[in-house]
């Protein structure tokens, strides 16, 4: 028997969550709010009615498992009324920060054992109901912090149950790798792009994929960032600091033609990107990727990969450099490693492009 | 008839100009300080020799073109030397800064008409003559600085028969554009992704797609980027004391709990991204979006692309988001706008799982 579930706004997370557990047969409802997520969850099929607020009544309803997903700045609030309406059930909070939710949180509470933090690595730029889908939690990590064993078996199962995979971490664990790893890229990506404003169109008309990969993230949703950032200001500005000094030392560097101490910050991000696992790492030499010039013709990109598809390797990764609204790109395939020579020479063979030398 | 050309310096620019041009027709000849570089080019085909450094002859050569292809540290000899040698040749320079140059030549040779900065905008994350390829240019905007008008009308017809296009700036403007578009992301990138040396295994490990582009062009040579940081350094100094400031800032606001000030730069960030041209820019409004989550198995994506290729509707670009060793991921299909709705609708009836709702 699954366990029926409940679920407290219905933004993008929650919504997702409410779309794959019943594609898994679950029992879910749902509630938000705001009349628009409401209907527009209700519109994708999911059970959803308008959050009444008050009076806190005990539920007529009787979850096994309740999801949070409200901004986190009401999470605390939010958290505290579920676990007061829905009787012994598991309370589990997907915000992205949790310190701040514990310290606002009752001993009883904290201390009851089911109420869990569940924080998703499942961030997109877009947000609410209408970009929900079945398959966000697909093979991506879900943290799980406080709570008891028994807590910790029943999100177990309903998180695999949504494609999802674990890991356990103290709360003050997660929020120090979060601002590492997501909360001070977000700022910094912010920081950048804002340079942007006042800028001439003469120079941006010459900007690449650099500055584009490097401020993608400055496209998120400011009123749910700012909730977040707030919520771990005190790890984010730890590391903001010390990027905001670097920063600092290298114009002085700059000023001084210190090229020893430039080149000492390039090597350190080298290093450091090297170390993030996955295939982009450039330490890690997992994979190796082949570049194949194609013409930015209807069918182009489907007969590279009908060639791929015949060669029988798989693709772990593609990524398309081309200039905007011009007609050809090179197509950039990622391959597991000692695999790019065949695919390479396989897609010579058949006529493609990959040397760009013909 | 088209000029003759002469390259100094076959690193990936140097080696890529002589594969392209010779594709076309041109009679082309190359020359480097290191002979590992020579022979890496000769197996390309190039007919590369070893420079010969002293004493500085008159060449027996007459190109009417010659490029240099060296580090912008060297470029200023490199361009005297190659003034002196190659009679009444254009020299064009594809360094990446243009004042710090200018500086250290005589006016006799910037008074010429014949000596112009010819800026590929090319740059990849990969070195050396190995990664060369004759397609380096295609589409890729070159920007011309100082020289003569009949310089400009050469440079013009070389590089257009490369693939590329062309856009004029003053010197001092290109500086500037280039200071904020590349020179500034690329310090950014790197002193972010410096954090990294020191962090938790554990914290990487929940890294995502976000972390991961801001830190991509961290992976750059710090060679070569400390010689283009150190030739434009005032310009870059300039921009980046304003993030770092802005970065001190934001520590602050989040100390003192000023929320307003935190959502100005995230807004701010909004607004700096939307600004540049192109499909990821999300003001442009010239694209959208369609995602498909696939299995990660051979012949996935093809059956994709060939589905796509069905419906007679051009891509513009491709990203795959998923999560490293695991066996599926979300496609994302970017289109002309007004184009989503046929393709998501088209490729749902062949069977493609566009909603993650089934």
């Amino acid at each position: 028997m699954v366990p029926s579930v409940h679920i407290i706004g219905c933004g993008l997370i929650g919504t997702s969550i409410a779309l794959s557990l019943r594609k898994s047969g679950y029992e879910v409802s749902a509630e938000d709010i705001n009349a628009d997520h409401v209907a527009q969850a209700q519109d994708l099929g999911v059970l959803a009615t308008l959050s009444r607020h008050q009076p806190v009544a005990k539920s007529d309803r009787h979850p096994e498992v309740v999801f949070v997903c409200v901004p986190p700045g009401v999470a605390a609030e939010s958290i505290k009324v579920a676990f007061e309406r829905f009787g012994s059930a598991l309370i589990l909070d997907v915000s992205s920060v949790r310190g701040s939710i514990l310290a606002a949180l009752d001993p009883e509470l904290t201390g009851s054992g089911r109420v869990m933090g569940a924080h998703p690595m499942a961030g997109r730029e877009v947000a609410g109901p209408g970009a929900a889908r079945a398959d966000l939690f697909q093979d991506r990590i879900w943290v799980l912090t406080e709570g008891s064993d028994a807590a910790r078996a029943t999100a177990a199962l309903v998180i695999t149950d949504m494609g999802g995979g674990l890991v356990t971490m103290d709360p003050a664990d997660h929020d120090r790798a979060v601002a590492l790893v997501s909360h001070v890229p977000q700022l910094v990506s912010s920081a950048l792009a804002a340079q942007l404003v006042e800028a001439e169109h003469s120079d941006l008309a010459i900007s690449g994929s650099g500055l584009g990969d490097t401020i993608r993230i400055a496209g998120s949703d400011p009123n749910l960032w700012s909730d977040i950032l707030q919520g771990n200001a005190t790890e984010i500005s730890r590391v903001l600091r010390q990027v905001s000094n670097e920063l600092a030392e290298l114009c002085t560097a700059l000023e001084d033609k210190d090229r020893v101490r430039i080149e000492q910050t390039l090597r350190a991000g080298n290093e450091g990107r090297a170390r993030i696992p996955g295939k982009h790492g450039s330490g890690s030499n997992r994979f190796e990727s082949v570049n194949v010039m194609i013409s930015d013709q209807p069918g182009a990109l489907a007969e590279l990969f009908a060639g791929v598809g015949v060669l029988d390797i798989n693709l772990e990764d593609v990524r398309i450099e081309h200039v905007m609204g011009r007609p050809s790109g090179i197509v950039q395939l990622f391959v597991p490693a000692g695999e790019s020579m065949e695919l390479e020479n396989g897609l010579y063979q058949r006529g493609f492009d990959t040397r760009g030398r013909q």
